[in-house]
């Protein structure tokens, strides 16, 4: 087993990256190709920082412009972290790879280098997604801002091949993101993706969910376009933002408030673990051939290691075979049983 | 002034219904139509319940289904109480409209009795948006799943309009929502919008606005499509409610933990004002040649109490003759400067 970290993606890398590797060699004793400018990772570690440890640092001579220039900038400088990072997943020499740098880039670059699962439209960015009870499965959350309702219909395979393999889920329900419970209800794409899902006799499809839906945890896998997904998942984040500012500030207010605050110091840490984006750590491109995830930019060291934990529990399950065996099978009309 | 009140629309009717117009009359001394089927509001009510107040009983023959069969029904029964209480909307006897019942059969018997503002191609309806500070606007909720970019734009200028008349905002600053601030961000829909609103110059265009943007009240009116507006609504509600679920739970575990949020009374009560959803009322459909809102279908007495105030405001307020008056000033190119 060897994974992949890119050094450069992070808002402020190489720090967290360094400090990732060094604790999941540290942790696991699994290979890993550090790959960033050599310049910009030894101005703040040394080679002697990884002696002993299986940490290889490979060098990638070109840098990529940052976010919205990221993709563009790809085709100038074909000697990026990135891609240098994903040849050596092509090449066998590693199992997976994990970059926080600009999902479009990341998307990109998988495409280009590792492609798409045979019968794959489109990769679909994939996270877990926190509910009342245990996390569920959503899929895309923006890999794709403009679907057809046969790209849904591949996301819902991935998505359930991942919540079998990665969360130990048997026959795991599939729910369609909508605006009603409804068969009638959805947009166009979400109307006509509902009858793909439920002319598909080996899917365990439940039908529509709204938002109330997927928090009650009725179903285990989401599957929406990744412009509805990524608002999806970036409004309820804001949300718990918001209300749990004005809870710290209120609770902050006076001595009394904050007694009653440290009376009620277990529910606020059930809380802020719950809706901590990164304790959900890296999402995986799914559909590309080969295991690629992508990290926050905002990732510290703390989520960069649990990103690389996915990527090594996903590499351990087999997630990438199974995907590339179950896609033609599952997509076909013909009854499993 | 008179306002109509649909007496057959809450989960509940006829009971907040009724118990919302006594008090509405009282307080305001308005005429308010109370419109349904005199079995099932009689069997609740006396005539002399509403004796000296200024509510008129108005009998509607027919009674809608509920839910998924209100637009089917709806055809069948003209005489329904929606339909009764539009008429007075159309005949001049009334300035308003609102019903708690479904959001589907409202809109079809808006347009179809009150008809469409002129060169609008869509009705949105459009809710107030609870922000970090204060509310926002925010349209299409739910009237039009599939939208194309001209309608997108009409929501603009009607969701202007609506802040400028209700929230007092002068040259209020437009966000579309999208999956990123950058312009080359968004689906098809978005990046198609972002031109329309881009190219009009009396338009104050502030720009793509994600999630977390329109919780820190960077515009003052956020505009999409009726899907993803419904599902960034109900997201909103369904995070609120899942956070003050756990907070409840944990809060009440132990006489300790109750003192403690005992403690923090103020900012409980606070955070529940904020995200309930019954305080932000009833909802217009704006677009319609005449003043329609529609409440929840779980709205109780102050929840329709609130949605009259609403109405009352907005017919007031004059709304409907300035959307009239602005929709083809502010949709042309010419600079109003």
């Amino acid at each position: 087993m060897a994974l992949v970290l890119d050094a450069m993606g992070s808002d402020r890398h190489p720090i967290p990256e360094i400090e990732a590797a060094i604790q999941f060699a540290r942790e696991t004793s699994e290979k890993i190709y550090l790959v960033g400018h050599r310049d910009v990772v030894f101005s703040v570690a040394k080679e002697s920082d990884f002696a002993g440890l299986p940490i290889e640092f490979v060098h990638a001579d070109d840098i990529l412009d940052s976010d919205a220039k990221a993709v563009s900038s790809f085709k100038e400088k074909p000697n990026n972290s990135m891609a240098v990072g994903l040849r050596l997943v092509r090449e066998g020499k590693a199992d997976g790879f994990l970059t926080n740098g600009s999902t479009g880039a990341a998307l990109f670059a998988a495409l280009r280098i590792l492609g798409r699962v045979r019968n794959v439209s489109r990769p679909a960015l994939t996270t877990y997604f926190p509910t009342q009870s245990d996390y569920c499965v959503l899929l895309d959350i923006g890999a794709n801002s403009d679907c057809r309702p046969e790209f849904l219909h591949q996301f819902a395979v991935m998505g359930v091949v991942y919540a079998e393999k990665l969360l130990g889920i048997s026959r795991p329900k599939i729910g369609l993101l909508s605006n009603g419970e409804e068969e009638s209800k959805g947009n166009e794409l979400a109307r006509e993706t509902f009858k793909l899902l439920k002319a598909s006799p080996r899917l365990n499809f439940y039908g529509n969910v709204e938002p109330k839906e997927v928090f009650a945890r009725k179903v285990d896998v989401v599957v929406t376009d990744g412009f509805s997904g990524n608002i999806f998942m970036k409004t309820t984040e804001a949300t718990a933002k918001m209300i749990t500012d004005i809870l710290k500030s209120g609770f902050m207010a006076t001595p009394l408030t904050k007694i009653g605050a440290l009376l009620n110091k277990s529910t606020l840490a059930a809380l802020k673990t719950k809706v901590d984006p990164e304790k959900i750590g890296a999402a995986p491109l799914l559909g590309v051939d080969g295991l690629a995830f992508v990290g926050h930019g905002r990732s510290n060291a703390n989520a960069t290691l649990g990103g690389l934990r996915r990527v090594k529990e996903a590499a351990k399950s087999g997630l990438i075979d199974e995907i590339r065996r179950r896609i033609p099978i599952e997509l076909s009309n013909e009854s499993g049983e």
